[in-house]
Protein backbone atom coordinates (compact mmCIF):
# COMPACT_ATOMS: atom_id res chain seq x y z
CA UNK A 1 0.00 0.00 0.00
CA UNK A 2 0.95 3.65 -0.78
CA UNK A 3 0.08 6.95 0.74
CA UNK A 4 0.92 9.90 -0.38
CA UNK A 5 1.46 13.12 1.58
CA UNK A 6 0.93 16.67 0.79
CA UNK A 7 4.27 17.37 1.88
CA UNK A 8 6.10 14.43 0.70
CA UNK A 9 9.14 15.22 -1.36
CA UNK A 10 9.02 14.77 -5.52
CA UNK A 11 11.40 11.90 -6.87
CA UNK A 12 14.92 12.91 -7.53
CA UNK A 13 15.56 13.95 -11.01
CA UNK A 14 18.61 11.78 -12.79
CA UNK A 15 21.07 13.92 -14.06
CA UNK A 16 23.40 11.32 -15.41
CA UNK A 17 22.89 7.24 -14.67
CA UNK A 18 26.44 5.18 -15.23
CA UNK A 19 26.54 1.02 -14.72
CA UNK A 20 30.26 0.79 -12.60
CA UNK A 21 29.09 -3.06 -12.90
CA UNK A 22 26.54 -5.20 -15.27
CA UNK A 23 28.01 -8.88 -14.55
CA UNK A 24 25.77 -11.82 -13.53
CA UNK A 25 25.47 -11.47 -9.67
CA UNK A 26 26.27 -7.65 -9.60
CA UNK A 27 24.37 -4.60 -11.01
CA UNK A 28 25.91 -1.59 -9.49
CA UNK A 29 24.29 1.59 -11.14
CA UNK A 30 26.00 5.30 -10.22
CA UNK A 31 23.18 8.54 -10.06
CA UNK A 32 23.85 11.73 -10.32
CA UNK A 33 20.61 13.31 -9.03
CA UNK A 34 18.89 16.90 -8.20
CA UNK A 35 17.12 16.89 -4.74
CA UNK A 36 13.73 18.72 -4.28
CA UNK A 37 16.05 21.86 -3.12
CA UNK A 38 18.22 21.48 -6.31
CA UNK A 39 21.55 20.30 -4.35
CA UNK A 40 23.08 17.78 -6.39
CA UNK A 41 24.59 14.21 -5.56
CA UNK A 42 27.29 13.03 -8.49
CA UNK A 43 27.68 9.60 -6.89
CA UNK A 44 23.92 8.26 -5.33
CA UNK A 45 25.17 3.84 -5.73
CA UNK A 46 22.18 1.50 -6.67
CA UNK A 47 22.59 -1.87 -6.57
CA UNK A 48 19.89 -3.40 -9.74
CA UNK A 49 18.24 -6.84 -7.85
CA UNK A 50 15.52 -9.09 -9.42
CA UNK A 51 12.51 -9.48 -7.34
CA UNK A 52 13.35 -12.08 -4.53
CA UNK A 53 10.22 -14.17 -3.24
CA UNK A 54 10.69 -16.23 0.50
CA UNK A 55 7.80 -18.79 1.72
CA UNK A 56 6.34 -19.28 5.83
CA UNK A 57 5.36 -22.94 4.86
CA UNK A 58 3.24 -24.48 7.55
CA UNK A 59 2.89 -28.15 7.59
CA UNK A 60 -0.93 -29.72 8.86
CA UNK A 61 0.58 -29.92 12.11
CA UNK A 62 1.32 -26.55 13.20
CA UNK A 63 5.11 -26.79 12.06
CA UNK A 64 7.27 -24.26 10.38
CA UNK A 65 9.63 -25.34 7.42
CA UNK A 66 12.68 -23.42 7.85
CA UNK A 67 16.09 -23.47 6.66
CA UNK A 68 19.58 -23.15 7.53
CA UNK A 69 22.67 -22.58 5.44
CA UNK A 70 25.79 -20.50 5.85
CA UNK A 71 25.59 -16.73 4.59
CA UNK A 72 29.08 -14.85 3.69
CA UNK A 73 28.20 -11.33 4.18
CA UNK A 74 28.19 -12.00 8.54
CA UNK A 75 29.97 -15.53 7.75
CA UNK A 76 27.19 -17.25 9.96
CA UNK A 77 24.62 -19.88 9.67
CA UNK A 78 21.21 -18.70 10.83
CA UNK A 79 17.38 -19.83 10.60
CA UNK A 80 15.88 -17.91 7.47
CA UNK A 81 12.63 -19.17 5.63
CA UNK A 82 13.26 -21.01 2.25
CA UNK A 83 13.58 -18.18 -0.76
CA UNK A 84 15.38 -17.32 -3.92
CA UNK A 85 15.11 -15.26 -6.81
CA UNK A 86 12.39 -14.66 -9.37
CA UNK A 87 13.21 -15.42 -12.52
CA UNK A 88 11.86 -14.36 -15.82
CA UNK A 89 8.33 -16.27 -16.53
CA UNK A 90 7.08 -17.44 -13.50
CA UNK A 91 5.04 -15.50 -11.04
CA UNK A 92 6.01 -14.59 -7.59
CA UNK A 93 3.58 -17.33 -6.46
CA UNK A 94 5.20 -19.80 -9.00
CA UNK A 95 8.84 -18.47 -7.73
CA UNK A 96 7.94 -19.00 -4.42
CA UNK A 97 6.66 -22.28 -4.63
CA UNK A 98 9.28 -23.39 -6.82
CA UNK A 99 12.16 -22.87 -3.99
CA UNK A 100 10.12 -24.04 -1.39
CA UNK A 101 10.12 -27.35 -3.38
CA UNK A 102 13.56 -27.33 -4.30
CA UNK A 103 15.46 -26.36 -0.54
CA UNK A 104 12.52 -28.31 1.13
CA UNK A 105 10.80 -31.06 -1.36
CA UNK A 106 7.62 -29.80 0.22
CA UNK A 107 4.79 -28.68 -1.69
CA UNK A 108 0.68 -28.27 -1.79
CA UNK A 109 -1.39 -26.57 0.91
CA UNK A 110 -3.02 -23.07 0.38
CA UNK A 111 -1.19 -19.95 -0.46
CA UNK A 112 -1.53 -16.92 0.13
CA UNK A 113 0.67 -13.46 -0.03
CA UNK A 114 1.35 -12.31 3.31
CA UNK A 115 3.73 -9.30 2.94
CA UNK A 116 5.86 -7.35 0.16
CA UNK A 117 9.23 -5.28 1.53
CA UNK A 118 11.99 -3.68 0.33
CA UNK A 119 15.21 -5.14 1.47
CA UNK A 120 16.94 -1.55 1.28
CA UNK A 121 14.87 1.58 -0.05
CA UNK A 122 17.47 3.74 -0.60
CA UNK A 123 20.05 1.08 -2.13
CA UNK A 124 18.02 -1.19 -3.97
CA UNK A 125 15.36 -1.51 -6.48
CA UNK A 126 14.09 -4.82 -5.76
CA UNK A 127 11.30 -5.57 -3.44
CA UNK A 128 10.72 -8.94 -1.67
CA UNK A 129 7.43 -10.88 -1.87
CA UNK A 130 6.45 -13.38 0.92
CA UNK A 131 3.80 -15.77 0.79
CA UNK A 132 2.54 -18.04 3.61
CA UNK A 133 1.71 -22.01 2.97
CA UNK A 134 -0.51 -23.38 4.97
CA UNK A 135 -1.20 -27.31 4.86
CA UNK A 136 2.33 -28.26 2.92
CA UNK A 137 3.08 -31.66 2.44
CA UNK A 138 7.32 -33.18 1.93
CA UNK A 139 6.25 -35.14 -1.46
CA UNK A 140 10.35 -35.33 -2.28
CA UNK A 141 13.85 -34.65 -1.82
CA UNK A 142 15.79 -31.30 -1.97
CA UNK A 143 16.53 -30.16 -5.60
CA UNK A 144 19.38 -27.72 -4.39
CA UNK A 145 22.06 -25.91 -6.78
CA UNK A 146 25.53 -27.07 -6.83
CA UNK A 147 26.54 -24.08 -4.59
CA UNK A 148 23.63 -24.17 -2.36
CA UNK A 149 24.24 -26.24 1.40
CA UNK A 150 20.83 -25.93 3.00
CA UNK A 151 19.46 -28.18 6.01
CA UNK A 152 15.57 -28.08 6.64
CA UNK A 153 13.96 -27.89 10.43
CA UNK A 154 10.47 -28.12 10.90
CA UNK A 155 9.85 -25.56 13.80
CA UNK A 156 6.51 -26.02 16.07
CA UNK A 157 5.01 -22.51 16.13
CA UNK A 158 5.51 -21.98 19.95
CA UNK A 159 9.20 -22.44 19.50
CA UNK A 160 8.98 -20.17 16.08
CA UNK A 161 7.69 -17.63 18.37
CA UNK A 162 10.85 -17.90 20.72
CA UNK A 163 13.27 -18.25 18.17
CA UNK A 164 12.48 -14.59 16.44
CA UNK A 165 11.64 -13.20 19.74
CA UNK A 166 15.13 -14.58 21.03
CA UNK A 167 16.94 -13.23 17.32
CA UNK A 168 17.56 -16.29 15.67
CA UNK A 169 16.08 -14.75 12.80
CA UNK A 170 18.48 -12.06 11.66
CA UNK A 171 17.26 -11.81 8.36
CA UNK A 172 14.89 -8.89 8.41
CA UNK A 173 13.24 -9.88 5.54
CA UNK A 174 13.01 -13.24 6.97
CA UNK A 175 11.65 -12.21 10.53
CA UNK A 176 9.12 -9.29 9.66
CA UNK A 177 6.54 -11.48 7.55
CA UNK A 178 7.06 -14.60 10.91
CA UNK A 179 6.65 -11.66 13.01
CA UNK A 180 3.02 -10.40 11.06
CA UNK A 181 1.88 -14.20 11.00
CA UNK A 182 1.64 -14.11 14.61
CA UNK A 183 0.63 -10.95 15.27
CA UNK A 184 -2.21 -11.59 13.00
CA UNK A 185 -2.94 -15.19 14.66
CA UNK A 186 -2.39 -13.68 18.48
CA UNK A 187 0.18 -15.95 18.86
CA UNK A 188 2.23 -13.37 20.84
CA UNK B 1 21.25 -14.89 19.64
CA UNK B 2 22.79 -17.50 17.78
CA UNK B 3 22.03 -21.09 17.73
CA UNK B 4 24.14 -23.69 15.96
CA UNK B 5 23.90 -27.32 14.96
CA UNK B 6 26.16 -29.77 14.70
CA UNK B 7 24.63 -30.18 11.04
CA UNK B 8 25.38 -26.63 10.46
CA UNK B 9 28.12 -25.80 7.67
CA UNK B 10 31.59 -24.03 8.48
CA UNK B 11 32.11 -20.71 7.13
CA UNK B 12 33.67 -20.70 3.85
CA UNK B 13 37.27 -20.61 2.93
CA UNK B 14 38.16 -17.06 1.47
CA UNK B 15 40.87 -18.00 -0.93
CA UNK B 16 40.99 -14.60 -2.88
CA UNK B 17 39.38 -11.04 -2.23
CA UNK B 18 40.17 -8.24 -3.51
CA UNK B 19 37.92 -4.27 -3.29
CA UNK B 20 36.51 -3.21 -6.38
CA UNK B 21 35.83 -0.40 -4.90
CA UNK B 22 36.73 1.85 -1.55
CA UNK B 23 34.55 4.53 -1.82
CA UNK B 24 33.25 6.92 0.79
CA UNK B 25 29.50 5.76 -0.10
CA UNK B 26 30.36 2.70 -1.72
CA UNK B 27 32.76 -0.33 -0.36
CA UNK B 28 32.72 -3.21 -2.73
CA UNK B 29 34.32 -6.76 -1.91
CA UNK B 30 34.96 -9.72 -4.52
CA UNK B 31 35.77 -12.74 -2.86
CA UNK B 32 37.06 -16.04 -4.23
CA UNK B 33 35.63 -18.85 -1.79
CA UNK B 34 35.85 -22.49 -1.63
CA UNK B 35 32.43 -23.81 -0.15
CA UNK B 36 32.36 -27.15 2.23
CA UNK B 37 31.69 -29.86 -0.87
CA UNK B 38 34.86 -28.23 -2.55
CA UNK B 39 33.51 -26.42 -4.99
CA UNK B 40 34.70 -22.56 -5.48
CA UNK B 41 33.15 -19.68 -6.48
CA UNK B 42 35.18 -17.06 -8.16
CA UNK B 43 32.46 -13.89 -7.86
CA UNK B 44 30.70 -13.51 -4.48
CA UNK B 45 30.78 -9.95 -4.36
CA UNK B 46 30.16 -8.66 -0.09
CA UNK B 47 29.01 -4.62 0.06
CA UNK B 48 30.99 -3.48 3.38
CA UNK B 49 28.93 -0.82 5.13
CA UNK B 50 29.19 0.44 8.62
CA UNK B 51 26.58 -0.67 11.68
CA UNK B 52 22.81 1.05 11.19
CA UNK B 53 20.56 2.12 13.95
CA UNK B 54 16.85 2.88 13.84
CA UNK B 55 14.57 3.72 16.95
CA UNK B 56 10.91 2.71 17.75
CA UNK B 57 10.32 6.27 20.00
CA UNK B 58 7.04 6.80 21.53
CA UNK B 59 5.75 9.78 23.00
CA UNK B 60 4.12 9.59 26.74
CA UNK B 61 0.83 9.83 24.57
CA UNK B 62 1.58 6.72 22.97
CA UNK B 63 2.01 8.30 19.67
CA UNK B 64 5.03 6.76 17.41
CA UNK B 65 7.71 9.25 16.34
CA UNK B 66 7.80 8.46 12.12
CA UNK B 67 9.18 10.27 9.28
CA UNK B 68 8.86 10.03 5.82
CA UNK B 69 11.64 10.60 3.06
CA UNK B 70 12.28 9.73 -0.73
CA UNK B 71 14.09 6.92 -1.67
CA UNK B 72 15.80 6.28 -4.50
CA UNK B 73 16.46 2.97 -4.87
CA UNK B 74 13.03 2.31 -5.03
CA UNK B 75 11.76 5.50 -5.92
CA UNK B 76 9.52 6.04 -3.79
CA UNK B 77 8.08 7.92 -0.25
CA UNK B 78 7.34 5.78 2.66
CA UNK B 79 6.70 5.85 6.41
CA UNK B 80 10.13 4.95 8.69
CA UNK B 81 11.77 4.42 11.91
CA UNK B 82 14.16 7.57 12.14
CA UNK B 83 17.39 5.68 11.71
CA UNK B 84 20.83 6.48 10.34
CA UNK B 85 24.89 5.25 10.34
CA UNK B 86 26.50 4.40 13.76
CA UNK B 87 30.03 6.59 13.87
CA UNK B 88 32.69 5.91 15.01
CA UNK B 89 33.28 7.03 18.79
CA UNK B 90 29.52 6.73 19.50
CA UNK B 91 27.83 3.60 21.30
CA UNK B 92 25.08 2.05 19.04
CA UNK B 93 22.68 3.79 21.76
CA UNK B 94 24.24 7.42 21.23
CA UNK B 95 24.19 7.15 17.47
CA UNK B 96 19.82 6.29 17.56
CA UNK B 97 19.68 9.07 20.40
CA UNK B 98 21.41 10.88 17.86
CA UNK B 99 19.94 10.37 14.97
CA UNK B 100 16.50 10.71 16.90
CA UNK B 101 16.98 14.45 17.87
CA UNK B 102 18.80 15.28 14.14
CA UNK B 103 15.91 13.83 12.14
CA UNK B 104 12.61 14.66 14.55
CA UNK B 105 13.68 17.25 17.43
CA UNK B 106 12.81 14.22 19.80
CA UNK B 107 15.30 13.27 23.35
CA UNK B 108 14.73 11.74 26.38
CA UNK B 109 12.23 8.95 27.39
CA UNK B 110 13.40 5.33 28.78
CA UNK B 111 15.95 3.50 25.88
CA UNK B 112 16.14 -0.64 25.79
CA UNK B 113 17.55 -2.58 22.86
CA UNK B 114 14.64 -3.84 21.08
CA UNK B 115 16.23 -6.08 17.84
CA UNK B 116 19.11 -6.72 16.26
CA UNK B 117 18.65 -7.44 11.93
CA UNK B 118 20.72 -8.21 8.97
CA UNK B 119 19.92 -6.19 6.26
CA UNK B 120 21.32 -9.27 3.99
CA UNK B 121 23.35 -11.90 5.70
CA UNK B 122 24.54 -13.20 2.35
CA UNK B 123 25.81 -10.12 0.97
CA UNK B 124 26.38 -7.33 3.12
CA UNK B 125 28.68 -7.11 6.32
CA UNK B 126 26.79 -5.21 8.75
CA UNK B 127 24.31 -5.37 11.23
CA UNK B 128 20.84 -3.10 12.04
CA UNK B 129 20.41 -1.81 15.73
CA UNK B 130 16.96 -1.16 16.75
CA UNK B 131 16.46 0.63 19.94
CA UNK B 132 12.57 1.29 21.57
CA UNK B 133 12.81 5.02 23.42
CA UNK B 134 9.49 5.37 25.91
CA UNK B 135 8.07 8.71 26.73
CA UNK B 136 10.34 10.97 24.12
CA UNK B 137 9.63 14.77 24.39
CA UNK B 138 10.33 17.41 21.52
CA UNK B 139 12.82 19.75 22.79
CA UNK B 140 14.12 21.31 19.42
CA UNK B 141 13.77 20.87 15.85
CA UNK B 142 15.33 19.11 13.36
CA UNK B 143 19.17 19.82 12.50
CA UNK B 144 19.81 17.75 9.13
CA UNK B 145 22.28 17.34 6.65
CA UNK B 146 22.15 19.31 3.45
CA UNK B 147 21.05 15.96 1.60
CA UNK B 148 18.25 15.24 3.58
CA UNK B 149 14.68 15.89 2.94
CA UNK B 150 12.76 14.54 6.31
CA UNK B 151 8.96 14.84 7.29
CA UNK B 152 7.77 14.06 10.98
CA UNK B 153 4.76 11.97 11.18
CA UNK B 154 3.45 11.31 14.84
CA UNK B 155 0.96 8.32 14.84
CA UNK B 156 -1.36 6.61 17.29
CA UNK B 157 -0.24 3.27 18.48
CA UNK B 158 -3.35 1.46 17.02
CA UNK B 159 -2.65 3.39 13.51
CA UNK B 160 0.83 1.99 13.51
CA UNK B 161 -0.61 -1.41 13.76
CA UNK B 162 -3.01 -0.83 10.74
CA UNK B 163 -0.27 1.20 8.97
CA UNK B 164 2.20 -2.22 9.06
CA UNK B 165 -0.36 -4.63 8.07
CA UNK B 166 -1.61 -2.64 5.51
CA UNK B 167 2.09 -2.63 3.77
CA UNK B 168 2.89 1.64 4.67
CA UNK B 169 6.37 0.87 6.57
CA UNK B 170 8.08 -1.11 3.49
CA UNK B 171 11.81 -1.50 4.70
CA UNK B 172 11.88 -4.52 6.18
CA UNK B 173 14.60 -3.32 9.17
CA UNK B 174 12.11 -0.93 10.21
CA UNK B 175 9.04 -3.22 9.47
CA UNK B 176 10.51 -6.15 11.94
CA UNK B 177 11.06 -4.62 15.29
CA UNK B 178 8.42 -2.61 14.83
CA UNK B 179 5.38 -5.87 14.21
CA UNK B 180 8.12 -7.25 17.17
CA UNK B 181 7.14 -4.81 19.70
CA UNK B 182 3.41 -4.66 18.72
CA UNK B 183 3.46 -8.87 19.27
CA UNK B 184 5.46 -8.16 22.64
CA UNK B 185 2.40 -5.86 23.58
CA UNK B 186 0.02 -7.70 22.42
CA UNK B 187 -1.58 -4.87 20.16
CA UNK B 188 -2.50 -7.05 17.54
Amino acid sequence: MSIYFENDPPQWEVLDSTYLHRRPWLTLRQDKVKLTSGRTIDDYYIQEFPSWVNVLAITPDRQAVLVRQYRHGLGTVAFELPAGVHETGESFLEAAQRELLEETGYRGGTWSPLMELSPNPALQTNLSYTFLAEGVQKTGEQQLDATEEITVHLVPLDALHSLIMDGAMVQALHAAPVLKYLLQNSLG
